[in-house]
């Protein structure tokens, strides 16, 4: 039996990306019309068939669930795909993870890999290379095919698939806005760059608490961190080079190494700046002093994600496009990081 | 087309575990007769087929490696992954990842699931509930099928497969050496119960280091914790009721819960008591006072299970079974938690 071709394999063979072979496919006019044919005339030799995915949908049910997330040693995701797990296993759905590792082509290959017969379905956060590039041809793909797609957390708005978000602004905005009721006013803001979605929205959050209360934004105290495993530098640098009375935080890694870098430059915390973090985990939880964060509810992120999936999977009315998104709350939890 | 009939469905339908559907299709005398006729009859009648993988295997090529972890949120497990998406990625594999969450059920699950057509050989790491029962039979029978699997730290040693393991034993005894060398001769010992082989082999260590250097063991000062969730109580406990000048963790969730309950009963780390923890995760390196613990080189281990199963996979000689067992070298991260 002659082995089927991939997308991989006629995009490494024609030297060209797999998002370019995937949109000469579809005859995209994005793509030079050479190349268009170059592709074409390749899968066609190699017997390439797109459309396995409707063929084997009907007939087929696996009971399985293909989730795929930016990273594993995330708490964030990993929390979440016990939300996954455990209604998956209530209703009799087995769970299928892989990983994007943060890359489009590899978010591709996977959900190309997986959508071949072995899931009924899809639960997804998106790469960050994805959410950069904007191109989500990959997941209009399987949904025009009939397979359920539900996006959490790092969702794509132009997708027209079932969502579950937290709504990532007003959780940012309540965080600076307990701050600011405290008596703070000097509030800085420990980012990341703009093209990750949550980032940005916790930053509108942020901008947002202050402008509502009259207080002027300082674009100093604001630090947009690229390089997540190099951040200590830049933040004992905002610490060093500024004065302000309380740190709002995007994620825990942040948090954790302002406390790191305070108490270096012998600032105790939260007697001199209180800090409030964002996802509730191993490290808020175990750091001394333990951080004040927003919790994301992930658990039940997960949970709503699989319930909306299996809903769809086991409706008999396919025809009704009625997508929901759907907004979990957030909450504070209040430690020690905060006066 | 009729949908296969799976263990799972048998089991449910007749009432009895998935290990007795197991059993009695090999026709197993730990089975009563009545029983294996029942399942026997209905496996007949639903058309059950436990042997398609070896049909598959030999014409198709997944590229593929399916990998079934006890739990996801657990840094050393994640990091693992991460190791083995490296060489996968890097010699053309996708990964597919499955959890057991610590049951016996789950895996045997899993592994039927993906041993059915999606992967071509499995890395994996035992159940809780797989090492308490000592029931590897879906293991065996995925072996025998053709199919090869790389177990890596919680391992059968019944099971003749390829191995990565640590010596935690070893490991154990070294950190423990580094408190006596400190000067230390009363040393605590937080473990879990014997059944988990890894907290099982790190006492030994622990008794080993004890023995060969003469100091007598105080089994007052050995903790064994079966509830994770719930460990701060008894970790208090141990404080409160003892002194001693050292405490060894089996774990690093042992280990930060210590510096918290400590911190509680107004004792200072390192200046009363010195703590070791095992696994260099983000507890560790976050906490305050950071954790000094012994890295399991997390990475090469995933790595080395990797290069290991795809060596078999793309190995010409099948009948050559020339098994190996690799040990993944350890060290002593020293950090702030210990004078």
């Amino acid at each position: 039996m002659k082995r089927k071709v991939t997308l991989k394999q006629i995009a490494k063979e024609l030297d060209v990306s797999i998002s370019t072979v995937s949109k000469s496919l579809k005859d995209s006019p994005e793509i030079s019309e050479d190349t268009r044919k170059k592709v074409r005339a390749f899968a066609k030799l190699y017997n390439y068939k797109p459309n396995l995915i409707a063929l084997s949908l009907k007939n087929k049910k696996t009971k399985t669930i293909g989730v795929i997330i930016p990273e594993i040693i995330h708490h964030f995701f990993a929390t979440v795909i016990s939300g996954i797990e455990h209604i998956a296993n209530e209703k009799g759905y087995n769970v299928i993870v892989c990983l994007s590792d943060e890359s489009f082509d590899k978010e591709v290959i996977n959900m190309e890999m997986l959508a071949n017969g072995s899931i009924d379905g899809f639960i997804m956060s998106l790469s960050k290379e994805t959410q950069q590039k904007k191109d989500f041809h990959h997941i209009s793909e399987v949904i025009n095919q009939g397979m359920p797609v539900v996006m959490f957390d790092r969702v794509a708005n132009d997708i027209l698939s079932d969502k579950v978000i937290i709504d990532d602004n007003l959780a940012a905005f309540e965080a600076v806005q307990f701050l600011i009721d405290k008596g703070f006013n000097k509030i800085a803001l420990i980012s990341t760059i703009d093209y990750i979605s949550v980032g940005k929205l916790r930053t509108e959050g942020y901008l947002k608490a202050l402008r509502s209360n009259n207080i002027p934004i300082d674009e100093s105290l604001i630090l947009k961190i690229e390089d997540m495993d190099n951040c200590s530098d830049e933040i004992e640098l905002l610490l060093k080079n500024n004065t302000f009375d309380a740190i709002f935080a995007v994620n825990e890694l942040f948090a954790v190494t302002a406390i790191k870098s305070a108490n270096k430059l012998g600032l105790k915390i939260p007697e001199d700046i209180s800090i409030i973090g964002f996802t509730d985990g191993m490290i808020s939880k175990y750091s001394s002093p333990s951080i004040t964060t927003v919790s994301q509810n992930e658990i039940k992120m997960g949970e709503r994600a699989a319930i909306m999936l299996i809903e769809r999977l086991e409706s008999e009315e396919e025809d009704e496009e009625h997508y929901k998104t759907e907004v979990i709350g957030t909450h504070l939890v209040e430690r020690e990081s905060t006066l």
